[in-house]
């Protein structure tokens, strides 16, 4: 199954997570469909966000916000179901994650405002187009993820470190996967640093926060990302009553090719 | 004044805002640093708007968002105060203008949402650094904007057509114009259409709905760019009980310097 859906549209892996056929994580998935992140919040709560957002575009580029009850993403995705559609999610509870089930129809409420951001994956798809390597890809892992001391913006209730994401380089390829990432600002866009880790708070590159720690390889200097986990680490740090995300790695494919998310 | 203020940074337009000295329009004045046009809601419509913005960045592309009740654009302009720093305002009451004044103290409350988005004439300055002509600039008028029929995203309870601006250029023009303003997401962008201006909805070239008609001379075609005109639109349509705007062309001058506006 996970060949055919490999060259499926999104649609169709939307599909096989809603009858409970794929309920595992969703890299080389539809291939050259945008996957993305979600944040779910009350919307008492859901006003902060999107101001946490809109100051940080760089970790939560948001590429759709439903209506407060409403659980189709209708700009990127029109006729799908937040509720069932990805194959697991996280449920939160006072900044503490108490579940992780493969559908949320049982808590889903009248006043649930969901975000759906870009994600790395977009990026990754045009670096390999490019022949730039993504060593994380090469050694069948997580990627290695980080938090930093860099804060984000605050926004209302909502504050937290910036979490990035590594992947190694040459200088040479740097600059390339820096051309190329510059063209998706909806996906994390540009690095945001490159070279000595310490400078940005990251104390070993082997011990990452989040995900698996790779292989870099002489000539090569570690180069970091903007993280779609940045939004996580802040539910966790804003500890709101209530928060619904995906469990990472299994992602919300979209309608939108990555090529939609390029320049504008 | 206005030659001093020409070439002063845009905190000195806002000081000469604060202190009265300036009630007139803000074009030409501190050249090179971004205007913004301004949106102030009660929190209770700002998640709307904000929705409204989010869906439709090319109308609205959001530079900064307060928190409830704060007069201070705290990210493009540290040290502000949205109360006075603009020449004029316009006041809102259920879609209706009730004033005009020149300092909205009086007026604020605590629960207030500001909204900062990019302004043409961010574009503008870069479009005549590299030899394209700005017609209504070199007329001396308010550029000229249409309503379209092309309708804005619905957000909560804003909805509303797209209002554009309208300069004429030749087509050689408008290609380099197009790969300009690209460089500007957060200025309106590309253009949204040229040629053709039934094909938008645009009856009478010659009869803008806000500002002033230019020439098209032979060889030229008129080109259409998304206007900050677009929120006032939608205000008048969803009519919230109380609203404040800047008054048009009485901009927002931020720290912000035009090419921080480039890229992401």
């Amino acid at each position: 199954m996970g060949s055919e859906l490999s060259s499926a549209p999104g649609a169709a892996v939307r599909a096989a997570c809603r009858t409970g056929v794929l309920t595992g994580p969703t890299p080389g998935l539809a291939l050259g469909y945008v996957q993305a992140n979600l944040v779910i919040l009350p919307r008492d709560w859901a006003f902060d966000f999107l101001l946490f957002c809109q100051r940080n575009p760089k970790p939560c580029p948001l590429l759709d916000v439903t209506e407060p009850g409403d659980p189709e993403a209708k700009s990127v995705a029109p006729g799908s179901d937040l509720r069932t559609d990805l194959p697991a999610y996280r449920i939160w509870k006072n900044g503490e994650l108490v579940e992780e089930p493969a559908d949320i129809t049982a808590y889903w409420r009248d006043d649930l405002v969901s975000f759906v951001i870009g994600c790395s994956f977009t990026f990754e798809n045009a670096l390999l187009a490019a022949g730039v390597p993504v060593r994380h890809i090469e050694q069948n892992v997580n990627v290695p993820m980080y938090r930093t001391n860099i804060a984000c913006k605050p926004g209302g209730r909502f504050s937290g470190p910036l979490v990035v994401s590594m992947r190694p380089l040459t200088p040479n390829q740097a600059v390339k996967a820096t051309q190329i990432c510059s063209r998706f600002p909806r996906a994390h866009g540009a690095p945001v640093h490159f070279g000595d880790a310490s400078a940005i708070g990251v104390r070993d590159i082997v011990q990452p926060d989040y995900g698996e720690a790779v292989e870099t390889r002489a000539g090569e200097v570690p180069v970091f990302w903007a993280c779609g986990v940045t939004p996580q680490a802040a539910l966790m740090q804003a500890k709101p009553p209530f928060a619904i995300t995906h469990k990472p790695g299994h992602m919300f494919l979209t309608d939108l090719r990555d090529t939609d998310l390029e320049g504008e």
